[in-house]
């Protein structure tokens, strides 16, 4: 059973979605927590991410909203009014000020919150509230993804157990810079709100940033993390043994479900790791391994199990850096297929690697000693299926 | 009948394709023509395109040779070898300077161009050269094209009457930059090199550089505009009246071939024009454009004949442009679908036009009074299907 000291979960059906699923979840802190967070970079936002980037200024939540069915989205003001009306009713069931609740929402873009559904249910998702069900939190998420996604670390901290645990969605549009994603992050650990702060960032950078379905970026992406400090050790900062403890294991926990979006990714049969070495700059390899992630040509190849690396080289290719072909060099998983930028192996010798679920890519541009990745999934007969009839 | 005084063609199967098809093609002019051509901007470039760069310094240019089948990129010094030995053979057949020959290759990068069968050919191919068979040219270029796209125009300079005429071929992997397509256009209109090199220029970015397919671009990609003067009009420079004529002209062939390359997308079913106006510069304009017409959430839309305008503000959102969303507007043809960033129509009065197979949407950004286009398709089960498996 996952569970956070001091904090509260409940994901319950609210006839938001016609399916009858879960759609509004809560997560709720015995008493105002320490919070982060992150939000889409995308210029267009949904209310609710305009409502939340102006709340967590304070530093403090106690409550967290999240609705799935309908994103709330391209609504204007009447939007915002919306999520607003919805943290004030939850604010009078809760009896706390409304400015420590942050809502969230995500699915079909444009239409309106039906706030009259929420507040009916909201007095039903308050009182079965437990600490045995942030579990049911990641349910009430889901809007494609196939399953629901969480996961907890415990890492010891002045010789007590403390835990993170996460609840997070995401299954389409998931590309760098995060897309349809929600992630919130629970920690009894006690940190310092700047330290907090870092910590998530650096994480979101190496995991969430770094996956690709589709390359599109979601007008609500957001990741939350909330402390409650109940584990009662003395707060985390600077650079410390303990803060680069927290910060991994934060890193390595959003990992596992940065994968376990790819791996859902709508339609997705394979995740593949593509790496880019031998690059002048992070940056640089970054560009590349985007640019070779987010290929078309690249993704169907990979649905199609053919190992075609002059598709990979030709996405390399277009990525606007430089580099010389004529010196590169490729790997599928620990296998060389190319040198100096013609093919040095038997396809036979490698044809397998693409017929695994999940494997690695390496591509050696031979300018440097900078490296990066992204996480990317198949290009799927699902995937048009999915995103071709998502509202019908 | 497509001709172009002084200009012969042929196109014939000479065994590349395993599929009996034509896979040879040969353009000819009966004197050395004045030539220009753009190539694919991908820093990988296939031997062919290497070789074509050097050759086309001279300025002059009498016989174009080539394949489908395999793309002769990836094979390092052997493949340039192969290139050169094609133009060998094909000058001693032609008995002209090897260095008025260009040759070009489109199809399955890695593998190596099969020299003797090209020499057993090449006597076939220049014996059966007419001034009636350039459309064959057309089809020995076809790889994943359901169909020949060639077209010409004809203009009155100095009361004569000119021709311009252009085959072409590109069906996937095509977007701004030009991807796998290759294109040769012929004139028999005197017109000076720099002003032959100006309006390519200029043409190509008007047409193939804004069409989309997937966003791919191949290491192949070259068009090629040849000049004989047989019209023996007086040459065409500066920014005369004629030279705008010719320039528009050559526009408007090129965007018939590259709407034809939209419409023969891999699988595409629909040809959509995004436009975005109101834009601060023309550069931004056609960034959003480009980032709207690849995303592959809007191009599943438009499969799904759904008009989920949300998912076309959301593209736009995350260009790198910054605008307000709640000023945007959107057009579907000539209905206005937003205004003030939110849906101002009834769905039931605009979902008809994303059934039709070729249609607008128009984004303006409220910001300035630039404005670009990309023409684009739709991604469809088909899309996938060839690309998964096109080498097997």
């Amino acid at each position: 059973m996952m569970k956070v000291k001091g904090f509260l979960g409940n994901g319950i059906a609210s006839g938001i979605k016609k399916s009858g699923r879960k759609d509004l979840g809560i997560i709720f802190s015995e008493k105002p927590a320490d919070a982060a967070a992150v939000f889409t970079k995308n210029v267009v936002k949904g209310a609710p991410v305009i409502l939340g980037m102006e709340r967590i200024k304070t530093g403090l939540c106690q409550a967290l909203i999240v609705n799935s069915g309908v994103a709330n989205t391209h609504t204007g003001k009447d939007g915002l009014k919306r999520a607003i009306q919805t943290t004030k009713y939850l604010s009078g069931e809760l009896k706390i000020n409304e400015d420590l609740i942050i809502p969230s929402s995500t699915g079909i873009i444009g239409g309106k919150l039906p706030v009259k559904k929420i507040k009916k249910a909201i007095p039903r998702l308050v009182s079965g509230m437990s600490e045995n069900r942030l579990t049911e939190v990641a349910e009430a998420i889901m809007t494609t993804d196939k399953f629901p996604k969480y996961s907890y670390r415990n890492i010891m901290i002045d010789n007590k157990k403390g835990t993170i645990a996460a609840m997070a969605k995401g299954a389409g549009m998931i590309c760098p810079d995060m897309a349809t994603m929600l992630c919130f992050i629970l920690t009894d650990i006690n940190i310092n709100r700047g330290s907090m702060r870092k910590a998530l960032r650096n994480s979101v950078n190496l995991t969430f940033n770094r996956t690709i379905v589709d390359g599109d970026m979601s007008t609500n992406d957001s990741v939350f993390l909330l402390s409650n400090g109940y584990l009662g050790n003395s707060a985390i900062s600077g650079n410390s043994k303990e803060y680069r403890k927290f910060e991994e294991t934060l890193t390595d926990l959003n990992l596992e479900l940065a994968e376990s979006m790819a791996r859902d990714g709508e339609g997705a049969t394979k995740v593949v790791k593509i790496v880019i070495k031998g690059a002048k700059s992070e940056k640089q390899a970054s560009i590349v391994a985007h640019t070779v992630g987010t290929s078309l040509l690249v993704k169907t190849a990979f649905f199609g199990e053919d190992p075609n690396w002059g598709r990979l080289i030709a996405a390399a290719g277009r990525s606007g850096v430089k580099f010389d072909p004529e010196k590169l060099e490729m790997f599928f998983d620990r296998i060389k297929v190319v040198k100096n930028g013609m093919q040095c192996k038997n396809e036979a010798d490698y044809k397998h690697i693409f017929k695994k679920p999940e494997f690695t890519v390496t591509i050696d541009l031979k300018l440097g000693n900078a490296s990066s990745y992204v996480l990317t999934s198949d290009l799927t007969f699902d995937y048009v299926k999915l995103n071709a009839h998502y509202r019908t």
